[in-house]
């Protein structure tokens, strides 16, 4: 893991059993480490997004969605590096699924849309984002292509918009959901909400890594920022 | 409300559109003020749990689960003033719905338990407990006579055990359940996980009003008491 890796993420993968190494905060030297590790010791090398294995796994959210929501028009997916978005795209355009399906990245980090705009994985300047699990500034392979294929467009949304939308998880649907994982909702509010025709969206949330004592403050910080209107209108 | 009334529940209310009337921190003093105010201003009175209406609108909870789970076989409900138990177990119980119906509470305070072991609603000591939601120390009449026809029995749980199961709901589940909410969940852990014959429980979390503040710290706070072992077995 990066040596600035969040440490509840480091925290949450031990609990689950794992031996932490640590790396530079550059993604080609932990690149580098994994295969290095691989090579000495004979370890498995599982890609974080761009691997047949991995999109894969991500794709079976799609038979979920197409069993429990077969009458979504619209699918929001959260990118990084593209895994999960390649293979729910994948698996529901290849199932026969008619509606659409859309990217959604923080403005500052326009990875993908900036790459299918150019036709071509291109790399993009690294950008903070409160969405810290949306980082990856250059899409992989295998996912820009499936991405090229199957995903109608990447919508941007802003960092006000990440938090508005992670607040209101937490406190209107009760729901933890890190900033990253609560793009699709600010991208659903930004882009859907309102508009006419309506239509069915579903919104993907994944995932729940964050330290909650961070969540409080940021649910505080908004809240005071807020004006005094009720928040259900 | 109670002067004492927690910060957040009372900025929720406000939120919610309504006007805040403060009393003494005593139940009989809320009772003689919600009944000068409707003498005084015309108000209709909403009783909190011993009334027609809020039996009826609670029990529509029962409803839901006859659709969403017609095979549960246990259904667990956390229990303060008895509304939402009477109004689910009436429900489940006319509907022909053949399971058992458990109430929870904190060991601190089993007024339903002692009134249901005594024959007639029971007055047992005002006592504090990590659930705040849970502490009407006297079922009513109505929800005591409903919980004596149709509940089997009331399940304690201890403060360790909800305070367990509201941090496990949040870390693992993702979901912010207070720990009122969080009560049937301890009491699943206590009295059904493991046991044999396995049984499909229901366990309804009512509800989500906490200071995620507050969560945050009660759940660093358990964390820091755990050993060292893994939380996932």
């Amino acid at each position: 893991m990066l040596e600035r890796s969040a440490p509840n993420k480091v925290e949450a993968a031990r609990r689950y059993g794992a031996e932490i190494v640590f790396c530079e905060n550059d993604f080609a030297v932990r690149t580098a480490t994994v295969e290095r590790l691989s090579r000495e010791q004979g370890k498995v090398i599982v890609p974080s997004f761009d691997g047949e294995g991995t999109i894969r796994g991500n794709g079976t959210l799609g038979f979920e969605l197409l069993e429990q929501l077969p009458a979504a028009e619209v699918v929001l997916v959260p990118v990084s590096g593209g895994g999960l978005v390649a293979g729910v795209s994948a698996v529901l355009k290849q199932s026969g699924w008619r509606g659409r399906i859309y990217g959604v990245q923080p403005e500052v980090n326009p990875s993908l849309k900036v790459s299918l705009e150019r036709g071509e994985p291109t790399t993009v300047p690294n950008a903070a984002t409160v969405a810290d699990g949306l980082v990856a500034n250059r899409p992989g392979k295998l996912t820009f292509a499936l991405a090229q294929q199957y995903v109608e467009d990447v919508l941007l949304v802003s960092e006000e918009e990440i938090v508005e939308a992670t607040v209101q998880l937490l406190e209107e649907e009760k729901l933890v959901v890190e900033p990253s994982g609560a793009a699709s909702v600010a991208a659903l509010v930004r882009y859907f909400a309102g508009k006419q025709p309506a239509q069915k969206v579903v919104a993907v949330l994944s995932g729940g890594n964050v330290e909650l004592g961070r969540l409080a403050n940021m649910a505080k910080e908004h809240r005071r920022q807020q004006t005094a209107a009720p928040v259900r209108s």
